[in-house]
């Protein structure tokens, strides 16, 4: 049996209570939006007292399936000002999950109001003071814990960001290093931890245990096809080899990589910045390829970079971050692009939301394409919370209106990603209607690209695909989506009641559904379900192609939806 | 037959066409509106090129009848996202329909970005350079424009708060002494003229022509009792003599004066701020009391405020602005306050939603409580368009968001007036469901004020009378808000057809409606119809009383609504 502990700040008080019968399948985004979706009053505000954060690891976290150990963190969002589940990598999800826990619930505002912390163990919960962990980043924040609790703890921390409860914020995750560089990223559910004057959770591992499932033999078994699936697949070797930067020459060739703000999908200077620039410098510098964010990944889609004299800068360089921050910002440069997402990470802010931040600025005198030195100074003011910092760690919509700029790539309030929705129109689909705002893990669809028609249905049934992995704890990167019927497989033997894979994709849809009726009740009607303007009337270089897909396709994602 | 001008700034080209027969009763908010609604997309950004700009002279404008002669200015709210009417007195109004001209209708973004001038006259209407304009203080534009155009023209003008595009921005109408000093003051309107690189519409009033109607006797006879009713009122009585300000009594007196960041609904220093201390100063520094916004009025509820050594500040020194500015910030000195509003009026910027927002800054360290210097460094901030002031500039919701901030007296992104929705229950239900935002002027309910109980029926009847009021031209102090069978006799002798008493609450109801679907399909759920949280969870002192209607019976105020 799985437990649910209970932190409230305001009582500094814990809760350990058993997850109940009808949660057996539930895991991950499924159990945290189901615990949102029954407990957050919709309309509350995100930052007060009332907003709940969920840690949920995904359903198979903490078995011996390999990577699927992520967990979902989930609040009503300050960014979107909806429902938000940010999936996450790094050690968290195996161990909470080792440790029996199957989700911990944040509620209620420390009177104290900042810098405390949770120290979660086998067996012991307890709240603590830590003002000493006050304003700090998440680097530093990481090893003082570490000095405090041991050299093996998992950690879960905000960095000065998060406690200045920025709708970007992050919350970071530590890794298999056991630094903090796995990310909660989007949605600004930083901003919510800081909020409750939660600045860690600190996870004791002594006593984690390896989860066998309720029938040892036949986990095992189905855990083998599983793995092999996975090791013989083409995508898992492409991304252990290329990294998540292996999608820059892929986005380019296919002009949906963001570039000068979204006014294009294709960067001249892509070299400097793709994988196998990121490659060389790994080499010359003794950084890693194929680096595992959770023990036991097979796919090791991560890496290490070094800086020039040879020193660690961050772990990894992502796809996201370097589109964002390079082509989007026409820095082209991996240095440059490393230094920012390092005090990204450090500062605990959204690096793709900056990213569009940053490019928007353009529009102003404050920031010019290709300054990354500048570029660098403005994150340090997001850091410090400066005025101007504070509104840049709003995101791009709360600059758009500070500035003025009408401009604005993001839905719902929160930034597109590093897909160009013209140049992908079934991800355009999504991004549109997520009841996550835009978000290329919701659902991405790559089918018929450039085409207007059918992607309705395509987005609805990704949508759908991606809930369930995120609530089994499966990386994207294992590039299983419909595999419904195995998962049915590993679900059974694990749980000790076998679903039907129809049963699987309902837990999915349910759980969509539900965010969606969040959404609705919190005040986002559908009228939100729309890209931004500027999309439907610029057409994008090179494929010189506007999203052009009807208003009644997006509305009938969710219009011809079962309840 | 009245006519339409349409204003494109990208193309410099003006359009001069007759209203359709179907507009007969249509003006001010009945006809800017349902322009609106039919010709602007609801998810179109309100900074961009597809939104509109709309001015309408009330349906009486214009004509013989005493304060009757106010204006709509409309437009999708940079502020709510929703569409938004703010209502204007001066002499626009009254010297537009007696040009003729039912509605001005703006569109377009000017290629130069900013500072174009319209010149309206009796036949002619011309789009004009004025980059002597940029960046100056309505004040000095105005005087600049009289010195080009003549004494005599009356003028529609932003100061750089709605050059700056900011959300909070206003639109400042001339007022019978030619000053800048009435506003279009909610919503944002100020940044959409703006947006468009409009900085002012001079008037010519050459050629004016007194409306007699289509029936000149019989208009006149009715006109007679209209006037007769107005000048025998009590309230009319009591505004003349108190101006605006009367109200801070009477709001202290039944806990709605919102004091200290509505903390509170009592100041103990409000005899220091009250209509006897504008009065006395009044009557010191030779100002006056009983001034009219607009030519024949005979109400006269404004004034005009001078300094110490009797220099004009500002006219008039109105309650909401006191309010906000004086109890709301615990400023306890006139003086200061119309130092504030005198910056405010030329900077363009509404004082309500500032007032609101200084109020929340109180928990920051940028702003404490009483320091009154402090307040007009924070809005020559505003003015200037420094980082912080472009932040102010964009209203209580943004602020609050930029430095985390969750007890924020706004409904639908605007600030709550300086009326105590927890000592008004009815006017709470109306700042909750209202289509325009929190907004006192959108039906003041003033019955059973701390009962729970029969409000969503007196909010929905008090919203249509409003928009009944507010598209006929009529001032709100003249308490005439119920009287459709009189205006329908106005009406007909006017413009050649009578209405019924049912088919003049109707054109409320439809234009109402209309508002209401305009910002669904803008995609504002009826999640958005809620009063902030801690209105629910603070009591109010001195009545120590919650705002408890139950959610069910906001939802009543449309979800009954006739379609």
């Amino acid at each position: 049996m799985r437990i649910r502990i209970d932190v409230d700040l305001e009582k500094g008080a814990i809760l350990r209570t058993d997850l109940p019968e009808n949660a057996i399948w539930l895991g991950g985004r499924a159990l945290a939006e189901s615990l949102l979706f029954e407990e957050v009053p919709p309309a509350c505000h995100p930052l007060g007292p009332r907003n709940l954060l969920v840690f949920a690891p995904g359903l198979f976290a903490g078995t011996s399936m390999p990577t699927a150990s992520r967990m979902s963190v989930a609040a009503k969002s300050p960014l979107t000002g909806g429902i938000k589940e940010s999936n996450v990598g790094g050690m968290a999800g195996m161990i909470l999950a080792q440790l029996g826990v199957g989700a911990v619930v944040i509620r209620g505002i420390s009177l104290s109001r900042r810098s405390n912390l949770v120290l979660l163990g086998k067996r012991s919960a307890e709240v603590m003071d830590a003002p000493e962990l006050s304003g700090l980043g998440n680097y530093e924040t990481v090893e003082t814990l570490k000095k405090r609790f041991g050299e093996d703890v998992v950690t879960i921390t905000i960095g000065p960001c998060g406690e200045m409860k920025m709708a970007a914020a992050t919350i970071a995750v530590s890794d298999n290093n056991g630094r903090p560089c796995r990310h909660a990223g989007r949605g600004g559910l930083g901003g919510v931890m800081g909020s409750k004057g939660l600045k860690a959770i600190v996870i004791d591992p002594k006593g984690s245990q390896l989860r066998k499932g309720a029938d040892p033999g036949a986990f095992a078994e189905a855990i083998k096809e599983y793995t092999k699936i996975l090791q013989s697949s083409k995508r898992t070797a492409f991304w252990r080899e290329n990294g998540t930067a292996g999608l820059v020459d892929v986005s380019h060739a296919r002009g949906s990589l963001p570039t000068r703000n979204f006014t294009s999908g294709a960067y001249d200077k892509k070299d400097k910045v793709n994988a196998e620039q990121l490659k060389t410098l790994a080499a010359q510098r003794k950084g890693m390829m194929g680096h595992a964010c959770m023990r036991g990944c097979v796919v090791r889609c991560s890496n290490v970079f070094n800086d020039p004299q040879g020193r660690y800068l961050t772990s990894g360089l992502e796809y996201e971050t370097i589109a964002m921050m390079g082509p989007n910002l026409d820095i082209d440069d991996l240095d440059t692009i490393a230094q920012m997402d390092h005090r990204c990470d450090d500062y605990g802010i959204d690096t793709i939301e900056t990213g569009a931040t940053l490019g928007i600025l353009t529009e102003t005198d404050l920031f010019r394409f290709g300054d990354g030195l500048k570029a660098v100074q403005l994150i340090d003011e997001i850091g410090k919370g400066t005025v101007l910092g504070r509104v840049l760690g709003q995101g791009v919509t709360t600059t758009g209106k500070v500035f003025g700029i009408s401009r604005i790539p993001a839905v719902k309030g929160q930034s597109l990603a590093a897909h160009e929705a013209r140049s992908i129109k079934g991800l355009g689909v999504t991004y549109a209607t997520s009841p996550q705002g835009a978000d290329h893990t919701a659902g991405f669809v790559v089918e018929e690209p450039l085409s207007k028609e059918g992607h309705a249905d395509r987005s609805r049934k990704a949508q759908i695909n991606v809930v369930v992995a995120d609530s089994l704890g499966l990386c994207q990167f294992t590039g299983l989506r419909e595999e419904h019927e195995l998962f049915a497989r590993l679900m059974g033997p694990l749980t000790g009641k076998a679903p039907s894979p129809e049963e699987v994709r309902r837990m999915g849809q349910e759980t969509l559904w539900k965010e969606r009726t969040f959404n609705q009740v919190a005040g986002i009607g559908s009228g939100q379900d729309r890209l931004p303007e500027f999309m439907r009337s610029e057409a994008l270089p090179p494929n010189n192609n506007v999203f052009d897909v009807e208003e009644e396709d997006l509305d009938r994602v969710f219009g011809d939806y079962p309840k």
